[in-house]
């Protein structure tokens, strides 16, 4: 009976472990934002909300932007406007991953890329499967 | 007492039931996507990616598309361009709900509507509800 | 022993009372929407989706509409043509938040706002914070 009630205890224990650790989640913000227009104003406020992000939460925010379809340039070397930008966001934290489905789409092999980012095999997928680990969505756009 | 540790007992035995169950709901993913552009490009790429989410989650992802405002016409018998499609995809498993509200605005009637869709009272009310269950979200449009 | 007994009754009758409190929140709707678009279409559809909900959950649904970006002159007192619409609809309980970001950006003071309207510091962090709090989002546009 005795180690019933350790089990019991040690139960309960760790299920108010689990909400410490929920809690500390919580004060880490994550935000994954998808972007998938071609308009290079919705590119650049993209941006422009990444910037807000850091200055509400500086240090405390977790940003990754999914770039798929219509946006893909975004992230192209030769072919995007931002690549300073995007290089020193980078290197502030914030993950830039293109959708390699959209890349085999248009022919775009990694090394066309823009060399700090990633990419992610499915960009939808990628998007559904951060709001399953608690993430925010933002849709970028008007 | 004794009953109070069989009480206990099983208390805590739901509550690991409630977690395994949790897991294997998580298994399956669930996504619920909102079209409301009367953009015919959008309309397409919504079916792109319910075929990118089959690709990579064959038999494994739950897909329902809510469609109202002015893309109605989407789900249009006599209006939509791509009847083959979505008849093919609602086969496969995929829901396609027209918000009712919508329907009864610009007075199309249920069975003007292709004949394996369904829908809802409200699409936005639809939204909200697949989320609270746990459903992630995809804003279609650019 | 009994201590023991006591403490475990008591933290599984506030897990139970956890969960009863949470049941009670869901009935509740809460929808935070996304209003960053200067076409006053999607101004008029985002009041229609308000009134969507009302009539479906009448006095079950909280709704707070963040705008911010492009869309600011939906709150100005004097650029927007939806200031009566927004009047009564914050009277029934509907919030609307201007980003203060934007405001700053544009240079419009709170006094340029409709009185009933409030403001928030960030309107993308709102969004965040509304989602890590359980509320569902929508994202207004086409």
């Amino acid at each position: 009976m005795k180690n019933l009630h350790l089990i019991a205890l040690g139960l309960l224990l760790n299920i108010s472990a689990v909400a410490v650790a929920q809690d500390k989640q919580a004060k880490m913000h994550q935000v994954v934002m998808q972007l998938n227009s071609a308009d290079t104003a919705v590119w650049s406020s993209t941006l422009g909300n990444i910037r807000n992000f850091q200055k509400v939460w500086p240090g405390n925010v977790k940003i990754e932007v999914v770039v798929h379809g219509k946006a893909l340039n975004f992230l192209v070397n030769e072919k995007s406007h931002l690549v300073a930008e995007i290089e020193s966001m980078t290197k502030l934290g914030v993950t830039f991953n293109a959708c390699e489905n959209t890349m085999n789409k248009y022919g775009i092999k990694k090394e066309m890329l823009i060399p700090s980012v990633g990419s992610v095999p499915s960009g939808v997928a990628e998007l559904v499967i951060k709001q399953e680990e608690g993430w925010s969505y933002l849709k970028t756009g008007y």
